[in-house]
C-alpha cells in the first residue's frame, strides 16, 4: 500500500476488482492441467485422457448453514470446500478445479473475506485442488459461499448410487452423529459439557474431513457396488441409494458406530445418540454397498487409509422397505426423515 | 397428486426434495455425453477427447442484479445462464453442461420457480446445455441463482484475454448501450418513451441473446488474437483485455455502434448515448482483437451468423494508454470505470 492510505476495512471499500485481486494472491494460475485460470472469461482446463469429468456444486448460507459468531471465517472456509469434496470422494473421484461463487453484504469486514479465503486456500492445498475461477457479488441479505467442485474419474471406477443389489453389505466410514452433537452443542451453548467430549463433536461439526482418500481406495478395489456419502443423515443417504437401486435395507442399531463422546453427550441430555446418529446429517462420512465377498478387502483398504469402517447392515429387497433392526430383535421402519431445508 | 392434497404454493410447503423432484422433470438424467446427470452425488461426463474444459459461474442476486417485480422468473431463469453462455463464446467455446444453485426465502411461490425454470430450460435447450446438477438452499435474504456452466473447446482455437498486439484492429458484435438504456428505464418507469424504442432496450437487457454462434466462428477463423465477452461496459472490458495483454487502445467514438432506439432515448433524456455505450454494461455482445489483415474474413465470419459486427478501434502500445477519439478529433482518457459491485 502507498504511504498514507489505510487498509480498507470493509468489501465496500475494496471494491469489487480490489476484492478479487485480493482473494486470488497466492493461487496459481496455470500448471500442467489449468492452461487458463482466474482472470479470464472462463477457466481452461485440462483432464486425464478418458477419465469422466465429476462436477457438483454446494452451498453455505448464513443463517441456515452457518451462524456466523459461532464458527471462524477459517473453519467456514474449509468446510464450505469439504462438503462438495465429500460429493466427488463418494463417486471415488479425485478431486481437481474450484469456482468459488460469493456473496457479501458490503459491510462485510475484509478481515473476514481473508480468513474465509486463508480457510479456502489451506483445504484447497490438502485435497490437491485448484482454485481456479469464480465470482463476488454483494447482497442485501447474509453472506453465501457456493463452490462448484470438479474431479475427474476413471470411467470402470465410479461409484454411483443406483447399483445397490439385495444381500450386499452396508459399510460406513467413522463415527456417525457427532457433527449432529456438535450443532446441539452450538444451538444451546449454556449446557455445561467436559472440554474434550465438547472439542470432538464441535469439530466434527465445524471441520468436517471429506474422505477422499478412503473413497479412492473403495474405487480401486473395483468391488464395490454403490457409494453415496452422508450429508443428510443415514436414514435419509440409504434412502436415496434404495430409492436409485430400486432396493430395501436393513440397519443393525448395535453395529452402528457411535464415539464415546456423543454417548457421554446423550447420557448429559438424556437423549439416545442413535437418533443423531440415524438423522443427525453433516456427518460426511461414506456409505459403501459391497457383495458381502468383498466385504473384507474394502474394510481393508479404507483401512490402509487410516479410517476405521464398520459394517453397519444388509441391503435387502425392496418390497421390505427400510427398517432398523434394535438389540433386542425389534425391527422398526427407519423412517427416512433427513435435514429438510424448507 | 393424490385426491384431496392441494397443490402446494410455496418452496416451503413443497420441501426440498419436493421441489428438487419438480424442477428436474423434464431434464434428460443421461445421454452420449452425461453419463450420470441430476440424482447422484455429483454429475458424470464426458467430453471430447483432447479438447479443453472450459469452466465458469456467474450469479444473479435479487435487489443486486434483478428486481423480481421488473422482471419475470422466465426471463429472470434465461439471463442467468445467459451471462455464463456468454463467457463460453468468449472463449470460442461451446457450452455443454450447467449447474444451478438456487437460494430462495421459504415463502418463494412455487408457481415463481417453475417460472425460472421454465426460462432456464429454455435457454439451455436452445443452446445445447444440459442441467447436470445443482442444489437448492432456503436463504433469510431474498433469491440467487448461481450458474456454473461447463463449456469445450479446441486447445488451438480457445482465445484469451491476454494475446492482443498494438496495431490490431478492435471488433464489436451487435450494438452497445441498449441494455443500460433498458435499465435506466426500468429505474424510472415513469418515463414517457416510445413503446418501440422501450421494447427494444428492455427487451436487451431483460434478455441478453449470448454470441455463442459468432464466438465460435471468430475461433473457427483461427485468425483472432484475444477475445472478451462485454459484461462491464467496453470501457471496463477492454480496460481488462489491456492489463492482461500489457497494451493500450483508442476507441473511435463515432464508429461504436448505437441503436437508433438509444439514440432516440438520449434525445428523450438529454443524454449522451456514447456514455451508455462505453460504461453500461450487461451488453453481452463480444469484443474481438485481430490483425488488421484478419479484419474482413473475422467481420465475414461474424457476418454469417447473422449478426452485425463494427471495428471501432486499435490496439495501441501500453505507453499510449486507453483513449477515445472524438469525431472532432480530441482524444480523451477513457477512464475505465466499470460496474461496481460494492
Amino acid at each position: 500500500m502507498a504511504e498514507g492510505q489505510t487498509e480498507p476495512r470493509t468489501v465496500r471499500e475494496l471494491g469489487e476488482f480490489g476484492l478479487i485481486a485480493r482473494i486470488s494472491r497466492g493461487i496459481p494460475r496455470a500448471s500442467e492441467w489449468v492452461v487458463a485460470g482466474i482472470g479470464d472469461d472462463t477457466a481452461a482446463l485440462r483432464l486425464c485422457p478418458g477419465f469422466l469429468l465429476l462436477a457438483t456444486c454446494d452451498v453455505q448460507v448464513e443463517g441456515v448453514h452457518f451462524i456466523l459468531d459461532r464458527t471462524t471465517p477459517e473453519l467456514l472456509g474449509r468446510k464450505a470446500l469439504a462438503v462438495n469434496l465429500s460429493d466427488v470422494a463418494a463417486m471415488g473421484g479425485i478431486p481437481r478445479f474450484g469456482l468459488v461463487s460469493l456473496g457479501l453484504p458490503p459491510s462485510t469486514p475484509v478481515a473476514m473475506v481473508d480468513g474465509l479465503y486463508e480457510g479456502l486456500r489451506a483445504e484447497a492445498d490438502e485435497f490437491g485442488v485448484t482454485l481456479v475461477g469464480g465470482n463476488i457479488s454483494s447482497t442485501r441479505g447474509g453472506i453465501f459461499i457456493d463452490i462448484t467442485l470438479l474431479g475427474e474419474v476413471e470411467p470402470d471406477r465410479v461409484l454411483y448410487r443406483s447399483s445397490a443389489k439385495p444381500g450386499d453389505s452396508l459399510i460406513v466410514t467413522g463415527y456417525l452423529g457427532d457433527s449432529a452433537g456438535g450443532l446441539a452443542l452450538i444451538l444451546d451453548s449454556a449446557l455445561a459439557v467436559p472440554l474434550e467430549v465438547a472439542e470432538t463433536l464441535l469439530l466434527a461439526h465445524r471441520r468436517p474431513t471429506p474422505r477422499v482418500a478412503a473413497g479412492r481406495a473403495v474405487a480401486a478395489t473395483g468391488l464395490a457396488h454403490a457409494m453415496i456419502d452422508l450429508s443428510d443423515g443415514l436414514a435419509g443417504d440409504l434412502g436415496h441409494v434404495a430409492e436409485a437401486s430400486g432396493v430395501g435395507g436393513v440397519v443393525w442399531a448395535d453395529r452402528l458406530p457411535i464415539s464415546p463422546e456423543l454417548r457421554a453427550l446423550g447420557r448429559l441430555l438424556d437423549r439416545d445418540p442413535l437418533e443423531w446418529a440415524l438423522r443427525g446429517g453433516e456427518d460426511y462420512e461414506l456409505l459403501v454397498v459391497v457383495p458381502p465377498t468383498a466385504e473384507a478387502a474394502v474394510l481393508d483398504a479404507i483401512a490402509a487409509t487410516g479410517l476405521a469402517a464398520a459394517v453397519i447392515g444388509e441391503v435387502r429387497p425392496s418390497e421390505e422397505g427400510l427398517t432398523i433392526a434394535l438389540a433386542d430383535g425389534r425391527r422398526h421402519p427407519l423412517s427416512a426423515v433427513a435435514f429438510h431445508h424448507f
